[in-house]
């Protein structure tokens, strides 16, 4: 890291969201090919979309404030990434999507955080397109975690409940 | 994981929680140490002993649904975690308190996504002591992501962007 000033710290944060973004579309197609609702697919498959745009926005605000594009290894997402593989391979159905949208919820608000940060750092920077950029990329985010928390409580999370059974009742 | 019930994903959540609260209270008692200001110094502090309140209230959850206490390996929290190490080994002053507070404000998210999907399966499975307990951590965590908001903008990136200077400006 060894940042020396508030706009070293913010390039240091865009390289850890411009490669945590990365990881993220590959784990978004998983996911969609995964989930078992095709609600949740289509959710999935469209912000796997949404977050190819997110990484162009992210070479953008690279090239705003005249630095080079690159990204720095995210070891948050890749741990919440982490998270969600055994959910993929051992589970089924409501209870896999029910996994899955707890997964994907937690990136969310790491991305929601980096974000929220990321804006305020530009901000202060007098990085005026980086500002607007990284602002319109947190409503996206904010978006897709309230989408999330949408689809489990209309359906799958009461679907996991019911289909998979409550075992205390057994 | 093999979960086959949605009681049994609560419990897996539950020990992802239990044990990302403990790596938690280590990293707190660190960045209480490292923190420039005496103001983050103190909201680590206190933040750090909310967290040894939250682990007493998970483990009372535990015995609430009638089942062991024990935490699983929470990679999530491990890897948000690790990210903040190069900054306390490196960075000092104003700088450090903005990349520390970054970083807490990552975990605080985590938690509030875990905690919100916790209190939400309680409530499908009808553990209402549980999901009394866990929406009162839920609050908590969200104040305290707040509580780091307010200490960034009144002082420490202004500092942050003063003290050490902008680059850009040289």
């Amino acid at each position: 890291m060894a940042a020396e000033s508030l706009r070293e710290l913010f390039i240091e944060e865009l390289r850890d969201m411009y490669d945590g973004e990365k990881q993220l579309t590959r784990a978004l197609s998983k996911m969609a090919k995964a989930a078992a609702s095709e609600e949740l697919r289509t959710a999935f498959a469209n912000h796997h979309d949404e977050t190819e745009e997110q990484i162009s926005r992210l070479q953008q605000i690279f090239r705003s404030i005249g630095e080079t594009v690159r990204g720095k290894k995210c070891d948050g997402i890749q741990g919440i990434v982490e998270e969600s593989k055994p959910a993929m391979e051992e589970l089924e159905g409501a209870l896999l999507d029910a996994a899955l949208i707890a997964g994907a919820q937690k990136v969310e608000h790491y991305e929601i955080a980096s974000y929220g940060t990321l804006a305020y750092f530009a901000e202060l920077l007098g990085e005026n397109t980086a500002r607007q950029l990284l602002g319109r990329t947190l409503e996206e985010e904010k978006a897709a975690d309230e989408k999330l928390t949408q689809i489990a409580k209309s359906k799958v999370n009461r679907e996991a409940l019911l289909t998979v059974g409550n075992e205390e009742e057994e």
